[in-house]
């Protein structure tokens, strides 16, 4: 199915997520599209918390950053988290982040896999989950 | 040009690395992909540290992983980095992680540019990095 | 001289930032502290980014943390934030987290030194910051 | 008990590990004592990992640090990890880190709590630790 969701959520670049050039680490961006992609959950109404205790797991199996501009120290940072589809166990999430001067830091997207915490295969998305998200679906 | 070289490097995954699904969290393949690249680098026979006191600096513009089969607490991972192409002021690397097992637990690419600290702007690779990596040209 | 000032913000708990023992790991504690610690001198005035601008760098040399009751994945937390001393060159903080039943989480102390990004030695608190926070002189 | 056995194992500080100051920063050390703490257990004879499979747990209660020189970026750093007593439920490691010019980058010290993973409570070390311990008790 094609979605149509988005959620916008806001963080501030941490001294340690700096490095030695002055931006924040590349690697950090994973770490900011997790945070989005919660708050994009939690707003649906099916925290990734929940989904945990409803014995699902959603690892990452593919992940895509394009770095356009580097973030600094302090810089609060704009997600933006849509999801955009669900085909049988993988649901896709796309993510621009942005700076305080709307510029664009950087894009990237992921494909995560419901998998049952008991059996540890994909599965179908749980129906606690389609429940909230079927209303997004296009 | 297309370059033909690869460095084979092993690390083991911290426990600080892992997450409650009790495997090491997707956003340290790009400090192990680092990891890789800077052994790679020095093997070469041009640090990154060098090239930084050269006035160089190799932020990264893309990354792609692909996660295949999770990485646990203290296993000792094998990092195979390639240099596979070097165009214009745009250096790619691959990169292929095995466990103990022999199994690929992901791989990725990543494309850096090679930028003036003086002026913020790309340039192409310097010479004492052309004379050293030349040799692997195909 | 002895300072009273306190400072209370929040963060969530990351996934990334969970271990396999399903806490979180013991080593993000020093990045709370500092989120604490920069909004204590944005709330005084002073951000940590414009001393960084006035050419002062405030390095730790001292940190102790008592670990209380785990914080897992999702918890809010409380940082309180106090400056309790500046003398000579050193200043010292205290924290305070607690999860959302108000359960202290962890305790901690950080002393960290005014340097001269100049010289690189420890200075005197610089003007700029010392008219700032004399007000909380006790 | 108090214990006599030290471990030297050695870590190189990578990029991402780096601050804006140019330092490695100051909340990495958690990881870097966490290192020499694994592999001082490892080369007594029983893993951490082991201990989790013998179903107990080690989490932190206490750390101290005292930074004295700066890591930098691809330093090569030394960790020497001293287990220094056993009390009750409680195990204390010491850790002194220095540099490839042998100066002492930072000191501290960890305490760590045998717990039961079934009941969560403190619990005596096991009978397989300390098995492989006690040969150490001074």
């Amino acid at each position: 199915m094609q979605v149509d969701f988005s959620n916008q959520t806001t963080l501030r670049v941490r001294y340690g997520e700096t490095d030695q050039m002055g931006y924040s680490y590349y690697g950090n961006y994973a770490e900011y599209f997790e945070v989005g992609r919660v708050e994009a959950l939690r707003e649906i109404g099916m925290s990734y918390k929940s989904l945990e205790a409803h014995g699902v797991m959603l690892p990452v199996s593919e992940m895509h950053v394009h770095y356009k501009t580097p973030a600094k120290y302090d810089d609060a940072l704009n997600i933006e988290t849509r999801i955009v589809e669900i085909k049988g166990a993988r649901i896709s999430f796309n993510y621009t982040i942005r700076n305080e001067e709307d510029a664009i830091v950087a894009t990237g997207s992921t494909i995560l896999v419901f998998v049952s915490k008991e059996t540890m295969r994909p599965i179908q998305p749980p129906k606690v989950f389609t429940d909230v998200i079927e209303k997004y679906y296009v």
